[in-house]
C-alpha cells in the first residue's frame, strides 16, 4: 500500500507491506485523515515529543524519530477484513471511526505515533474492532475525521466547571480553540467570548458561534467580567456568599501555546478563575505562583479525551449540532501531504486539510 | 496601649492610642497571637506584598509599606466593651477568635496588614462582632491562636478531591506543611507520606500524624505510587476505566513555596495527580507546560479559608483532634517579638512562637 511516511525530518510517500488484522482487529481502508498540528511539530521535533511521552511515564513503547513513522490520527475509515475470532458485529464495507489505539497482544499502539503500525496518511491502517463506531449515512468522511479534534475540545470542556460559569473565554481560535468553541456551544453555554489576532480566525469563531468576538489588540478579553456577572476580586466573592448567593467564575481557555500564555491569563483572570490550558506550549514557562495563589486559580492541563467523549462528538456530528463545513477548508490526496503540512505552517492559511489516501 | 510596630523594615515597641469599638465591633484584650511565615516576608518586603495585593484586583485599600502597621492575624482575644447598637451576644469577659478581617463603615480591613487598625502584636484591637467565635473553657488561649494557620491548612485540603485520592503526599514540613497534615489527619485521610530535608520537621511531622515520613536527600517522595495503588501513567488508568474501576490519584500539597518546586512536582507527579500550591513563592518561577499537559495535571492555587473552615479548625482543636502542643514551642510578650522574628528566620528553630501582649 502507499503511505506517506516521515523519514528523517521529511515525508516522502512510499510502499508498504499492507498490514494483517490479528485477533481483535480490522483492516481498513482509510478514507479521510485530518492534520493536526501536533503531526506538524512531530515533523521537525519529533524527539522532543517522545522525550517528553517518556518523562510522562507513559507505559509501552515510545516512538523512535529515527526509524519510519506514519502519522495521522484523525481518521474515517472502512472496514475490509476481520481478524480470526473477530465478534465480527461490524460488516466489511462499514464506515468507521475509531479513537487512535490499536490493542494487540503486546499492549496498547498508538495510531499515527508508531514505528510498528501506520497512522491514517496511508491506504490501509489496523484498528481495533472494540473501538470502532460506526459512521451514519448521512455523515461525510471528511466530516466524521473531525470527531477527533472536536473530542480534544470536548474534553477541555469537560474539565470546566460550567454550572458556576458567567463567561467562557477562550485565547487563541486556530483548530484548537474553535474545537473548544464548538464543544462549549454544543454542550448548550453561552456567552462564548473567543480572541485572536488574526480577522480570519476571528470570523470562523464566530462562523462557530462565539458569541463575542475580539481582537485582543484593541479590546481586552480580561476587561469585561463584570458584563458577564463575574466578581472581580475576593471581597466581592466573600460578599455575594455572605448573602447566601453563588459567585460566577470565569472559566478562561487556553488554546495557543507559546511561551507567557500562561503567565498572561493568570495576569487577567479574575479571583478564583478557572483556566484550562490546551494548547500545548513545547518550552519552559515563567509564571508568578504568587499572583495565581493571590487569585487563587484553578489550572488544569487538558490532553486526550475519553472514549465517551469521543463518542459524543460523532453524534454531534451526525445530527449537526457541531457543522464540520466550518472547520474543512482543504482537501489533498497522499502526494500532496507534504505540501500540505508547509501549507499549514503558515499560521492562519488554514483551519483543518483533511487527507484523502484512497482518492 | 503598647504594640509592636513595623516602622521602616524594623520592629519597634511603641505606644499607641487605645482604638473605639462602632457599630458591630469589639474593643478587645489581645492574649495570644502567632507570627505567620508572611508576616516575616512583609517585615522586610512589604512592597512586594502590597504589590501583589493590587495586583489581584483585591478591593479596598492596600497597606502602605511607608506607613506604621502592626502584624498579627492569627489571634485569641477577651471582649473588654461593645460598640454601641451591638447584638452583646457574647459578654465582656468572654475569650474569642476571629477571621481576621474588621467590617466598619468604610469596608473591610485586613487585621495585621493595617495601616488603619492594629494586629494582634498590640495589647488591644478591634475585632468585628459578627465573626467571634466563643473559645471552650477547656481550650488555652495559646492553642485557639492556632486556629488560623490550621484553618490555611484545612482550605488546602478541601481543595483536594479525597475520595479518589490512594494517598496524599506533604512536600515541605515548616508551619504549613505541619497544618496541611494535621487537617488531612483531622479529616480522617491516610496514608500522608511527609518529606522535608529536616529530621527536626521529620520528627514533627510524624509527631503530628503523618503516616511516613521520608528525607527526600535520601528517598525520593514520588517513588512509591504504587506502594498506594495509584497507576504511574495513561494507559494503566485507561486499563482500569475500560474494567469499569475508578483508578486512584495522587493528591500533592507544595508547602515549600521556593521557585523550582512546581517543576518539580510536576516532574515527580504521576498521571493525573492533583498537585495543590499552599507555599507562597513570591518570585518568578519556570516550569514546563508540556509535561503538565502530557501528565493530565490539576494544579490548584490555595489562599486563605472560609470562615466554616475557620470555625471547624477551632472545633478540631477544642476535641483534641489536632493536639496543639505539636505546634508551639516558643512564646514571648511583646518586647521579645522582634528577637521572635529573628528566631523563626532560621528554617527550624521552630514551629510556631506565640506572641502575648499581655504578659
Amino acid at each position: 500500500m502507499r503511505a506517506v511516511v516521515r523519514r528523517g525530518k521529511t515525508l516522502v510517500v512510499d510502499d508498504m507491506a499492507v498490514p494483517a488484522p490479528g485477533t481483535g482487529q480490522v483492516l481498513v481502508k482509510t478514507l479521510a485523515c485530518g492534520i493536526c498540528g501536533s503531526d506538524l511539530h512531530a515533523l521537525h521535533h519529533a524527539e522532543a515529543l517522545a522525550d517528553m511521552a517518556r518523562r510522562s511515564g507513559g507505559g509501552g513503547d515510545v516512538m523512535d524519530p529515527s526509524k519510519d513513522i506514519v502519522f495521522g490520527h484523525e481518521f474515517c475509515a472502512e472496514i475490509l477484513e476481520h481478524g480470526i475470532g473477530n465478534a465480527r458485529t461490524l460488516k466489511a464495507g462499514t464506515r468507521v471511526v475509531s479513537v487512535p489505539v490499536l490493542l494487540g497482544p503486546t499492549g496498547a499502539e498508538s495510531v499515527g505515533y508508531s514505528n510498528r503500525v501506520p497512522g491514517g496518511f496511508a491506504e490501509n491502517m489496523l484498528l481495533s474492532e472494540a473501538m470502532l463506531l460506526e459512521v451514519p449515512n448521512g455523515l461525510s468522511s471528511t466530516a466524521a475525521a473531525l470527531t477527533e479534534p472536536l473530542a480534544v475540545g470536548l474534553h477541555a470542556v469537560n474539565l470546566a466547571n460550567l454550572e458556576t460559569a458567567g463567561v467562557a473565554v477562550v485565547i487563541g481560535c486556530g483548530p484548537v480553540g474553535l474545537a473548544v468553541i464548538a464543544a462549549l456551544k454544543a454542550r448548550g453555554f453561552g456567552p462564548v467570548l473567543a480572541a485572536d489576532f488574526s480577522p480570519k480566525r476571528r470570523a470562523s469563531a464566530e462562523a462557530i458561534g462565539a458569541d463575542i468576538v475580539v481582537d485582543p489588540a484593541a479590546t481586552s478579553p480580561y476587561s469585561r467580567w463584570s458584563d458577564f456577572g463575574v466578581p472581580a476580586n475576593a471581597g466581592e466573592r466573600g460578599m455575594i456568599a455572605m448573602m447566601g448567593g453563588v459567585p460566577k467564575n470565569a472559566v478562561i481557555f487556553e488554546c495557543v501555546g507559546v511561551p507567557g500564555m500562561v503567565q498572561k491569563l493568570i495576569e487577567g483572570a479574575p479571583n478564583s478563575a478557572q483556566i484550562i490550558i490546551v494548547g500545548v506550549c513545547m518550552e519552559t514557562d515563567r509564571f508568578e505562583p504568587a499572583l495565581a495563589i493571590v487569585k487563587h486559580l484553578d489550572l488544569r492541563f487538558a490532553f486526550a479525551y475519553t472514549p465517551d467523549e469521543y463518542a459524543q462528538c460523532l453524534h454531534y456530528l451526525a445530527e449537526g449540532t457541531v457543522n464540520a463545513d466550518h472547520f474543512i477548508t482543504g482537501t489533498v490526496d497522499l502526494a500532496g501531504t507534504a505540501g500540505a503540512f508547509e501549507t499549514l505552517a503558515k499560521p492562519d492559511a488554514h483551519i483543518k486539510i483533511i487527507v484523502e489516501p484512497s482518492r
